[in-house]
């Protein structure tokens, strides 16, 4: 199937170049060329021309969708964190789960003891939850590593997992993720070594797209964050920032002084971050399922962004401690429910917007001509039913680069 | 596959009379006959006559639990509501929206204009939903028809979806469920011709397992329950009730005084109305979904219900307004998360307990000789990670009276 006319459905294109919030074509077609969207519009309009020869594929009068994009997770890890779970629910603090190494130092301890093929093997299976759930493009993160065989370990995982699955990958360097024990007492070692030893290493290897930290009380300093954010200036990488989730460190701001693609979490962002992030491009990544996990009751100033025009993407931030969420649908559904998104800003968060903050707009996030044939095929009545159920499994069909994706 | 031993697996059986919250055998052996369960117990106990002439099925180190059981559903009814998701999502009030015709009534509406056989084939579709989620016992109420021959036709169709879907149904009459408007002001004669015809009709058809209403401030009175309690004695059907979920009624201690199966919701339970449950027997449904979709903040007294022994089952409460949740594996997580329970009380919630508040107890919920050969089988390293997953979509096979569920 490398020309394919899908017909006889409705697009919901999140292109702002058409009308209404989705973008929305009925009576669409979408040709496919090779991977690529050759021509998509009323089929009224589609000229003979561009589908001769095309196979033909019946929608049934189903609705299509650019493919979904998770443009935040964490999902190459060893040993699942459902003991401490378990733990937590019947009473244990998490003060006394971490001081039994439980926490992120238990998933860095799992994570640095196992093969990368052990590794890869569980991050395909849990890139293919999110495909089931509707994604074709994945970001995914290193910082559970936390030594530089670790994370270039995570890294080269990250990307064969992606390969196996099919689906577009973006790998982002998150070597300050937390201190690992090794370097406690010396937390500027480690934010050297990352930034001016592991970070140009891996980059050289050509394992990293992009750079990320965690900027917090409990993680690293805004000093400590702009020394890696300089590393990755001088190497010509994009960053990103876990910013502003549980306090105001001035992340968000930080980030957009670097040109962020996102700043992402923002529980705590300030009016100040806000404008800074406008003004920078830098787009806002909303991650409900954290909010829901930790049962955090502060919400991101969803109305201030908006307000600024600031975009907003979606994700799962899919992890093994505070958001071991593995369904796309339903990280759109939370981010509505739970932090006010509309149907249409959900959807275009795990979209267009997820893609920017990605940065892979240029090639998926809206349904246009000479972007991928990544396409999500729903059966609905409407698109903000998409969004509506809670728990739904997903899309019937999920499409890449033009081709049917194993369910 | 009628006779069937299953093994090579890890059993949750739920059953008290083993130990441990799982009721727990590593290695276990499971011998499925005839539907049922014929033995069950550590692999080397197995008398080697019980299984002699069974098809083996190696489980491959899988955790098996009772097929999940969702105690409390809406899930017949035409006309999806994400169109009044989307609008107050975009600002508009409950208010605006249920003066323009929608909310309960815009359900009521289309139920009433659909055929059975198109109610039946929607129903149908999700009750697939929730198997894939889990579920082979599923109770369906009526309560979107409110007169006689729409509140009929949800309670054949509900029968006929579960038949087609082949899950174990129990249907309950909800006609109390909220006062249809051509009754405005004559709530006395809709109460009279629900109780004292509509029920006794629908059960003399064979249509009805129990009665259930909504007992509520923007419901019915206690009194009007009463009188449908009364109703339902004489006919000799137990009784449920939605009770508690926005104001204290005195519900639950109502449901409690006719040994109610259940009372439902209880986020307003007070401690005299969790005593009288506990005596009673009255098993307690919680019903996360709802809390989740209504943006609640007050959670059911899960430690004045445990420190009673009340009985804690969990339901998605599917339905299009209130709780569109489809997933029984997300209803366990979010009865942990967002109302404390421990993994093992979610699962428990949706197996035993759920059977229990269902009427079922003694077909299935445990896996013990002599019940149902309803398992799911699910690709975990230990019974708690079930739960853990926020949004994952079900277990990986579903077996209902010893055959393979179609996924």
């Amino acid at each position: 199937m490398t020309f394919t006319l899908f017909h006889n459905c409705c697009a919901a294109t999140m292109d702002p170049a058409r009308t209404g919030v989705w973008g929305a074509v009925e009576d669409a077609a979408i040709v496919c060329r090779q991977g690529r969207i050759d021509w998509i519009g009323p089929m009224a309009d589609l000229p003979a021309a561009r589908a001769e020869g095309a196979q033909r594929a019946d929608l049934a009068g189903r609705w299509v969708t650019p493919a979904l994009v998770d443009c935040h997770t964490h999902l190459v890890f060893a040993g699942d964190r459902s003991g401490e779970f378990e733990q937590r629910l019947s009473g244990a603090s998490y003060e006394a789960i971490a001081r039994a190494g439980g926490g992120i130092r238990a998933t860095m301890t799992a994570t640095r003891a196992a093969s990368i093929e052990t590794l890869t093997a569980a991050a395909e299976a849990r890139i293919r939850l999110l495909m089931r759930g509707g994604a074709a493009s994945v970001e995914i993160k290193s910082g559970y590593g936390l030594d530089p065989d670790s994370e270039r370990a995570m890294l080269i995982a990250a990307g064969e997992a992606a390969r196996r699955a099919g689906v577009r990958v973006r790998r982002t360097f998150l070597g300050l993720h937390a201190l690992p024990p090794e370097y406690e007492g010396r937390r500027e070692a480690y934010v050297h070594l990352m930034a001016h030893e592991v970070l140009p290493a891996l980059h050289a290897e050509g394992l990293v797209d992009a750079v990320d930290a965690f900027c917090e009380t409990i993680g690293f300093t805004a000093a400590e964050t702009q020394t890696l954010f300089e590393a990755a200036a001088r190497l010509g990488l994009p960053v990103r920032l876990h910013a502003e989730q549980l306090s105001d460190q001035g992340g968000a701001a930080l980030a957009a002084r670097y040109g962020a693609l996102s700043a992402d979490h923002l529980e705590y962002l300030s009016e100040a971050g806000a404008r800074a992030m406008a003004e920078a491009g830098t787009a806002a990544v909303l991650l409900p399922g954290a909010f829901y996990a930790l049962k955090e009751t502060r919400r991101p100033p969803v109305e201030l962004l908006r307000s600024l025009n600031v975009p907003m993407a979606v994700a799962t931030d899919l992890n093994p401690g505070s958001s071991p969420l593995v369904s796309p649908v339903l990280a759109m559904n939370m981010a509505c429910i739970l932090f006010g998104l509309t149907p249409a800003e959900a959807l275009a968060g795990m979209t267009r917007e997820g893609a920017r903050a990605m940065g892979v707009a240029d090639e998926t996030g809206v349904l246009r001509e000479g972007l991928a044939a990544d396409l999500a095929v729903w059966e609905v009545s409407r698109p903000a039913e998409i969004v509506y159920w809670i728990g739904h499994p997903g899309p019937e069909r999920l499409i890449i680069a033009g081709q049917e994706a194993p369910a």
